[in-house]
This record gives C-alpha cells, sequence and structure tokens, in this order.
C-alpha cells in the first residue's frame, strides 16, 4: 500500500507533539479518520486559533489572548508580592490554594544549561524590568524543587537581592525532588504560609 | 489566572486524541505555543486536509484521496487472491514481506461485542460484495491472532466459504497473542508460505 498524500502529512505531523512516536502518531491518524472526524476538525481549528491569537501578556509573561491578563488586571491583588513560577500550570495549582494574593511572573521554563536554556530563554530580562516597578516589595521564587528548579531559583534570587528587593522561597514541605504539578494543594499552601528567606 | 478561551479550547481538543489525558493536553499546549508554533500550525492545517480528502478505498476500504486506491488499481496484481486484515498499518506490514502479491480487503477493525463493534462495523457486507466479484478465488484472513482477531477470522471465514469459496489462514508462525504490527517480516513472511486452509 502507498501511503496518501494527506495521511502521510497528517501522520507526520502529530509526530511532532510531545511524547507521540511513529507507531502512536499513526494510530492517532487512523483513530481519528474511521471514529473522530469531528475531533480531528474541532482540534485543527483550535490550533490555528491558538497560534493566531495567543501571546504572552506582558505583565507576567503568561499565555493569554489580550494584551495583558485578567489576573495581572485584578485591582484586588497585592502588587507588593510577586511570585515567579515555571509554568502557566504551576500558577494554577498555588491559585488553588488560595494562599496567596499578590501577583506572578511566569518564567515559561527553568534554567538547564545542558539543554541549552539559559537567562535568556527565561525572560529574565522582562523580570527584572517587572520585580523592579518599584511597587513590589517580595519576590515569592516558587520554581520547582528539582535541581534544575532550585539552580533556577538560586539564580534569579542572587540578581533580585543584588538590586534591593526582598527574596523568599516556598517553604519545603513540597517534598523533595518533587513538581508542583503533582503536589496536593495542602501541601502547596503549607509551604506558603511557611516561605522563607532566600 | 483564568485560561484564555482559545488554550482552553486547544487543550480540550488535544485530549481528545487516544491515549492523551488532562494533564498530558496541557502540557502539549504549552509546549506547541512556547516551543513549536510551526509544528502546530502544520498539524492544524494536515488535520483540517486530511478530513477533508481521505475516505476509503471502494474497493478495499483502505483510507486513500482518490477513489479507487493504488493498490487496487495495479494491473500486476493477483485478483484471484483477497487478504482481508485489520488495519492499513496490517497490510503495510504484509507488503513488506514480499510474499503477497494479490489485493486485499482492510476491515478497520475486528469485530469486539464488549466493545460494541459488530459485523457492520468492520464492513462486512462490502467484503463480501467484493470477495464474491466472480475473480476472487482465494480469500486469506490476516486479521490478528488475538482472541478477537481470531473470532473475526472464524465469523468471516465461516461466511466466505458458505458462498464457495476457497477460505485461509496466515500459518501460526505468528506468536499466539501476537499483533502483526509489532511482528518481524520474516515471520509474516512464513506464516504467509505456511497458510492453511481455514
Ligand atoms: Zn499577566
Ligand atoms: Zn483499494
Amino acid at each position: 500500500m502507498k501511503k496518501t498524500g494527506s495521511l502521510e502529512a497528517l501522520a507526520e505531523a502529530l509526530r511532532r507533539l510531545p511524547g507521540v512516536g511513529p507507531k502512536s502518531a499513526q494510530r492517532m491518524a487512523y483513530h481519528l479518520l474511521q471514529h473522530d472526524r469531528e475531533a480531528a476538525s474541532t482540534l485543527g481549528h483550535a490550533l490555528l486559533n491558538a497560534m493566531d491569537r495567543i501571546h504572552h501578556c506582558s505583565s507576567c509573561n503568561t499565555f493569554t489572548e489580550i494584551e495583558i491578563c485578567e489576573t495581572c488586571q485584578d485591582a484586588q491583588r497585592d502588587g507588593t508580592l510577586l511570585c515567579v513560577v515555571e509554568t502557566p500550570s504551576d500558577q494554577m495549582m498555588i491559585e488553588q490554594t488560595l494562599t496567596y494574593k499578590g501577583l506572578y511572573f511566569v518564567l515559561m521554563g527553568r534554567l538547564s544549561p545542558l539543554d541549552g536554556i539559559g537567562p535568556r530563554d527565561i525572560y529574565l530580562e522582562r523580570l527584572i524590568a517587572r520585580a523592579t516597578d518599584g511597587i513590589v516589595q517580595e519576590v515569592v521564587l516558587a520554581t520547582n524543587f528539582t535541581n534544575e528548579g532550585e539552580a533556577t531559583a538560586h539564580y534569579i534570587g542572587e540578581m533580585l537581592k543584588a538590586r534591593g528587593l526582598k527574596v523568599s522561597r516556598l517553604a519545603r514541605g513540597v517534598p523533595v525532588g518533587g513538581e508542583l504539578e503533582y503536589v496536593d494543594a495542602g501541601t502547596i499552601a503549607r509551604a506558603m504560609l511557611d516561605r522563607r528567606s532566600a
């Protein structure tokens, strides 16, 4: 059998999704064609739509469709506190604990020299500009408690302390080696309350 | 953080891919937005394109962009032999063995009463019409050697023998319980040569 052009193109495109190998890409393509064409069309439009509309919040760097995201625009929040997280998922986990009412900065990653991810890739210039706006007084480092997350927190902490900011770190209620996304809200809540000076 | 509409829609659409849960759908969405917008656009277009263009070959039932696929149109092939497979991947595996020069019929599944997959879902009426065209003399059943594949082969075999066709089954060189897609070409080649009357 010669595969048709569109089918081959679909399998190749699915393969570029993270965690999807050639076999599962092919299975996905067959599954969509045979059993769920509506899901395939929905996904096609969702992808094009998202890439067209979503960019980074000019204040906190998270993904948003507007210039400044809703969280950053929320006047109820405490502008003197800035919490630095690796990903939007981590921010969501912290929000769920209801222990934090400040603002955020989302790195969209962590320092990882072995993978070639340096300060520029996690928007550190933007973070410095944001943290030194004259309103922020304390920066809470809430990167993951993995080796890379700890190194990122250390690097950012030194950088911000050198600029006269108070810097704290979530308490180690979070299990060592753990990723925030997989930790229960209670643990994160305690770690937030016990945050220590960094 | 409130998720933006397009981002939420993208994560939900990715979740409908087989084998993708809510966490990995969200990771995929973030990954595409942050690191591979080009892949996302390519996939978006590939999905819409494939759903628009690909349908079933009116002869062998495989996926194709044309009315009758290239394999079915190949005048070099032996029209007296018809090999029944579960999926296009299985057909490709058999092609790779270079032991078979007949035509194919692709069920796009297997009988599975527990999952509500009956004869209509695997196009058995089309298979009967195809196998009784007056040219086909032998039908080679090459469904998987799983319980469901064996039951499907048995069901189809009885149906076609009742219509006076010679029916054979790949020899059990294929490991019992094995799926063709994961078996080496040499084993499939031997099983094809040793195929037995069913
Ligand atoms: Zn924002
Ligand atoms: Zn065909």
